[in-house]
């Protein structure tokens, strides 16, 4: 099969981004992506959307953001898996590619937040969990992953304080990077004195709603421009997982993150012992933690101590969301897992500056949708691995 | 490449479906689809489900979808471009099988739209069209498709009898659809007579808003269960064009649907002529008459004299729309692309019954989103054909 290179990627700011409309931001990321490969506009033979429809007055945005790129009249579409449609968007576009349909295709995911009250978003990613027998009695995501954190600390004395230091960390990467909406450090003590949002977590133990946007060019390898880096999509794994908790085997990781994760191993031949540099999907701190133990990262339960141990940090056994993460870099649902991508891509090809993880080779980007009802796993690599159906 | 073929349809009776929820919907198509294609749901390996979010009390469906049709923990993900959705999700799961990734895939079209009042349906319609520039000043959907057919009927002398003659087609072909939603005749005199919606339509020019599913399995040429029948998906075309209609080369066509045509003829290596049976997007009477046109089944404004000589009935030049379009047997957005797909499997396998074009060999579907800013267009045949790129 061809194999399939990230030959460009760009990013917005993300946070408060009330001085661009989304196809604004779809567009700053886009023209960086091209300059960053080097190549023309013309080049692009289709785009794939990531965005979650029901934030932005306009709907059906990949009309929109098509027009607005200057892409008309090649085709389109959107893809939808909450806050994995970044990683869907990806893989679609990646299989267009494999399937030799297309050569070269432009990833975007750009979402706004911030025109709606924190109230409406939250009502609306309420409804992403089970609306007929959970979300009605008030689970919101943060009490998803209050019931997580609850358990995992039940079952094996994680604590508090451990998962605020998921934040300190993410805080003090979130502070070197000029794209992160957060980029200031905090302590341990701040996290555990701040404000309340569904006990165990404060609210430094939750991600925020953020505006912005990524891209990644992907093509085949004959399209790679000479003379320009490339990193490889080795990897591609996906699952799904009950959309109620209720019928989940157990409440302290994800069976999808654990079965893509699989997947992506596989495909790319290697095991996460081999992965120097991670992307995770922070949204809440225990989640991240969850994710060092569902990519194998750690064994089950021992995600607390990782952490704590610095074991995460640039220089540990695997450097995790050291652009800030979802925590501090801000997660506007359509555009993350495109921006994971992005960041593995330039860590990769070691142009992260101050938080370049040394002499990384392989890495791995975690994009969770929903409470896990979603989640795509990618091994990226600077040369194409070759494992079972790759 | 990979050939690969429609194995499996199953279809819902579409209507205003109070009895039924949206996964319910798209449990009843997927299990007759797997019934039809005599596979148990094991050999499914993925899912693509086709539905527009925002008219689902809950979000993110395909999670919802994948689980009710016990498909957990296999990868899901859902395409969005508005009421093309559903050949969005077609053209998506045939590139995952193209790609080898995939050997056996469903797709999923369900939508539920009677849970919302007719007016929060148009609102939200209408944001599809371009809200910065035109919906803002009362552009419904309707209002789009009336203009077009001012500007159809001022160029060429279109006839508001000659529209009408479209949706007494429809009606009459719906009329034997078991799965339609509107399933009695009509005479010109009663479309003529009703009431008027945006001028020159009347509503027997309009579409209806439904609740339904449909469900096509796809599989790789080796996977094609034996002595079952199968149909191919010989050509595929996708192609955009602009959001709003004021940067449109000209109001009587539309130039996403001549791309995504002449792209799909070329892989299956035919032409128009070629093609005996197809199902166009009619949302409005004028949409089939400028589909008659951008699919070169006739020229440039002879779509109003082609319906008045019956040339689109079977028997004719290429029979349309046979199950009723969307027009008779009614339109829930997602599901609808999937339906096509559907219909012209049934027909090339000879078993559409009282309204079966004789001995048709090559089919085609054209699914248009917004108001044109997407269209697909799907070549279907009884053998595999070759042309570019296939």
């Amino acid at each position: 099969m061809r194999d399939v290179a990230v030959i460009g990627i760009g990013h917005t700011r993300f946070g408060r981004r009330a001085d661009a409309s989304v196809q604004e931001l779809a567009f700053d990321a886009f023209a960086a992506a091209l300059a960053d490969a080097g190549i023309g506009r013309d080049a692009i033979e289709a785009s794939v959307i990531a965005a979650v429809p029901e934030y932005h007055t306009q709907r059906s945005i990949a009309g929109v953001v098509q027009e607005y790129l200057g892409l008309l009249p090649r085709p389109t579409w959107l893809t939808e898996v909450a806050c994995a449609s970044g990683s869907a968007a990806v893989r679609s576009a990646w299989l267009s590619i494999r399937a030799g349909v297309h050569d070269v295709v432009a990833v975007i995911g750009c979402q706004k937040m911030t025109e709606l009250s924190t109230e409406e978003v939250l009502g609306l990613m309420g409804r992403v969990g089970d609306v007929q027998w959970e979300s009605c009695y008030g689970t919101t995501f943060p009490a998803y992953y209050a019931l997580f954190a609850r358990r995992h600390m039940h079952e094996f004395g994680t604590t508090r304080g451990q998962m605020h230091a998921v934040a300190v960390k993410n805080h003090y990467y979130g502070a070197m990077n000029p794209h992160a909406m957060f980029r200031k450090e905090i302590t341990l003590e701040k996290a555990a004195g701040a404000d309340g949002v569904a006990d165990p977590f404060t609210v430094y133990d939750c991600c925020a709603n953020a505006d912005g946007a990524a891209c990644v060019i992907l093509a085949a390898a004959d399209r790679v421009p000479a003379g320009r880096p490339a990193v490889w999509l080795a990897g591609m794994g996906a699952a799904s997982a009950s959309m109620s908790v209720l019928r989940r085997p157990h409440l302290t990781g994800l069976p999808s993150a654990e079965r893509a994760a699989a997947e992506a191993y596989a495909m790319a031949g290697i095991g996460p012992g081999d992965v120097q540099v991670a992307e995770v999907h922070d949204c809440f701190t225990i989640a991240e933690i969850m994710a060092y133990e569902d990519l194998g990262f750690c064994a089950r339960g021992c995600g607390g101590a990782l952490i704590e141990e610095r074991g995460t940090y640039i220089g540990g056994a695997v450097a995790v969301n050291v652009d800030g993460g979802l925590k501090a870099k801000g997660h506007p649902i359509g555009a993350t897992g495109v921006s994971m991508t992005c960041e593995i891509a330039r860590q990769l090809r070691g142009e992260a500056g101050e938080r370049q993880v040394p002499d990384s080779r392989i890495g791995l980007t975690h994009n969770v949708g929903g409470i896990g009802q979603y989640c795509f796993v990618q091994v990226l690599s600077r040369e194409p691995l070759r494992g079972r159906g790759n």
